[in-house]
């Protein structure tokens, strides 16, 4: 298809000034400061599917942040394809890291991209993939090539768990019927080397509180007399590894899927430089679960990570005091068949049995997800092959994922569908991370291969 | 001597205004963002050195906040009593638990305070205590009673460990030359059982970093497969004290003066109800070294405890993040014999001999000061005992203190004088904490006590 590729070409400045202006918006979920960005955010989504060619667009409302529901049918008859994305943003948050400012997009080139990146918060996760397939979807309309239905179902909460998505789903079966699920919301393992995620480890996150003295106290008079929740919560915390850093709640590996020396045999020929890997973080070592390699540990393998901490004197100079409470906020990566709220039960009642007395503990659940697999031997994976084969002139590597899309299980189960993971994103892109960023070049392949997928989906259908 | 008792009944509601002045200014030291406030207060303690009858009174610089000195020579041949205090406070967070704003006192009633406290930061330490000291000597002076000579030295950083306080006692031998030092900065068992302070544990005060990727990291695509310097820290901290919550520094405890059963015995007989001590807190269980109880592990017994823990994502909502660092502020109280600079030696070293491979550490010392006694069979200890059983009608029983004045031992070293700690507090009057009070009797109390002190102390050094 010669006919996308000199498309992007032509239309590259504007595909890239627009994402830019959808970047300027801070749709970060997870802080109420931002709420009336993340609708600003969901109303230029609407316009730009309108833009692309929808022949409905709606803001469809829900208890949390709404969902841009979008469709073109050409032909009942004909398979339908739905995409997912999201439109909210991970906080960017330590803001002082940022080399330029998150919400204010520029181009610059990196090692990796030497065509430039566009760095901004949201730019790889998930607007700029997410973005990809309006322009692939007014390509097709365009030029009159799109070979089937397609909708489209963009959230504003993936970042904090898509509890409106699921509200959604369940109550639109109809609206929502497809027949594969199509995202752009994970990585490929490089520029040369593309790849699809075929696994994706489920999330329990939770929030722990520990408090010790009903208030403040002085270290002098009372340290050494009462528990001090920080050293408390410390305790507990270390102790959820065991020195073989297994995780020790107990239960918390009865359903874990142990893959098979071939299927280990078969992940382990992706391409790794552990000195790169290590040399990328200034790492003077790795660190994890004995028995599994990095790759092994950050895919297949479940963890248990805490993501911030915070008690007491956190000022500037000293402070002797005691602090009443003490709080965490710890998430476990789930791997397939770990059901996330057995999960977060699990670690609640392992949480409250391991306090000792001197505090009282809490553990309020946030949000979870379940694992997920995609099968190689599927339509849409095969057709996904298909169209990175074409565009890149490479085979695509099928590998699993650390990350989490806590509503793919959820859309297997409520509307009967596989999904598909077409990543164009790299590792190194920063997602979550200050100085998020996400290439140029990835931008503008991952336009020119989706239509490509349509093509063999609908083929591959018949 | 009714005629104190009259005169401070006379002049009691100025004694409070004046005070209460001295309270709205938020001198705290730790925070930059205060510093002129630090200065104000200075001059506004020199303004009242010079009413209550110094003859000379100085603000003398430093490296860091000035010194306010002042003197009243009335005979060379006469004893000269060094009053130390401080008129630096504590930062007043967590502010939301404050029921009025900490730098606008007010005068509310407890339980144990029927006449009233005054609520506000630094209202007992050291404001309100120093004070005392003030108004003792106003009415000496306005009576003509000061029965020897007199020097004030009034320090601004107490709070943050007297640095520039050693550095000016180091400077000033002769300028501070004393028989005996005085200082009201500690407390008593109630207002119906007076005590004097004649112990104080040392201090060392540290700050740790603990660094693991050079950037914050995707949980899910790194989670497992590097070291979480939060995860990290809190194994750390945890490995600090063993299953009977002894220290495990190596080292830590080999200069930990033992004190005898009859020692240990005499100490037991302070009253001290736990059931009162627990529910006070809110307890369910106290907790501590094994083999001690809890009026000996707050006071002969060195303890560690974080004061402040900081690291990743501790906002609103959920961020599944990998932090680069985790930071931790970390006390240990020590006791006589202990050096508070060899302990923060043996800490530097053991935190960094026991950080793991994927990360690197940073200790930076703080600051930190000596325990000390003070011998019961000094004269100055003698007059004190004197003093307050004629205010209070009761013998005081000598105490050791769990808290640190970091430069007791300081002063010692340097001007060969012993330390006699009049203290007219109270453990529940929240120093450190939102809601820190002074009541009302012992303010008053203090200044009637105080002069008692001089007539003893004079008499005894005949």
């Amino acid at each position: 298809m010669d006919d996308i590729k000199s498309y992007v070409q032509q239309h590259k400045q504007r595909f890239l000034d627009e994402l830019i202006e959808l970047l300027k918006i801070p749709s970060v979920s997870a802080d109420p400061a931002y709420s009336q960005d993340v609708i600003d955010t969901a109303n230029a989504v609407k316009a730009s599917l309108e833009k692309a060619g929808c022949d409905l667009v709606e803001i469809c409302d829900t208890p949390g942040y709404p969902i841009v529901y979008g469709e073109k049918i050409i032909d009942k008859n004909l398979p339908t394809v739905l995409v997912y994305g999201h439109y909210d943003v991970q906080p960017p948050d330590p803001m002082d890291l940022w080399t330029s400012p998150p919400f204010e997009p520029v181009i610059k080139t990196t090692e990796l991209h030497p065509e430039g990146a566009i760095f901004a918060r949201g730019a790889c996760d998930d607007k700029g993939q997410m973005y990809m397939h309006v322009k692939a979807l007014e390509y097709m309309v365009r030029t009159n090539t799109l070979p089937c239905n397609v909708k489209f179902m963009i959230e504003g909460e993936e970042e904090v768990g898509s509890k409106s998505l699921g509200w959604f789903v369940e109550r639109n079966h109809e609206k929502l019927a497809n027949d594969v699920i199509l995202i752009s919301d994970t990585g490929m393992i490089s520029n040369q080397q593309p790849s699809i995620t075929t696994g994706l480890r489920g999330l329990s996150y939770v929030e722990v509180e520990v408090t010790g003295p009903n208030r403040d106290l002085h270290s002098g008079l009372y340290g050494g007399a009462v528990a001090n929740p920080i050293n408390i919560l410390a305790k507990m915390i270390a102790s959820m590894h065991d020195e073989n850093n297994h995780i020790t709640i107990p239960g918390f590996y009865d359903k874990v899927q142990e893959l098979s020396q071939e299927e280990r045999a078969e992940m382990a020929k992706a391409p790794f430089d552990l000195d790169k890997y290590k040399k990328a973080l200034d790492l003077n070592d790795i660190y994890g679960e004995k028995g599994y390699v990095t790759n092994e540990r950050n895919s297949i393998r479940p963890t248990l990570d805490v993501n911030g901490i915070w008690g007491g004197y956190t000022g500037e100079g000293a402070k002797t005091v005691i602090a009443s409470k003490a709080y965490a906020k710890i998430s476990m990566r789930l791997v397939p068949n770990q059901d996330w709220e057995e999960i977060t039960e699990l670690f609640t009642k392992h949480f409250e049995a391991i306090a000792p007395s001197g505090v009282t503990v809490k553990v309020k659940p946030h949000h979870g997800g379940q694992g997920y697999v995609t099968p190689t031997d599927s339509i849409g994976y095969q057709a996904a092959a298909r169209a990175y084969e074409d565009s890149f002139g490479v085979k695509p590597i099928p590998v699993r994922s650390g990350g989490s899309i806590p509503i793919v299980a959820l859309f297997e189960k409520e509307l009967k569908s596989k999904t598909i993971m077409m990543g164009f994103g790299l590792d190194s892109d920063a997602i979550h991370s200050p100085n998020e960023h996400f290439g140029i070049f990835n931008y503008l392949k991952g336009i020119e291969t989706i239509p490509l997928f349509y093509k063999y989906f609908v083929e591959l259908s018949k």
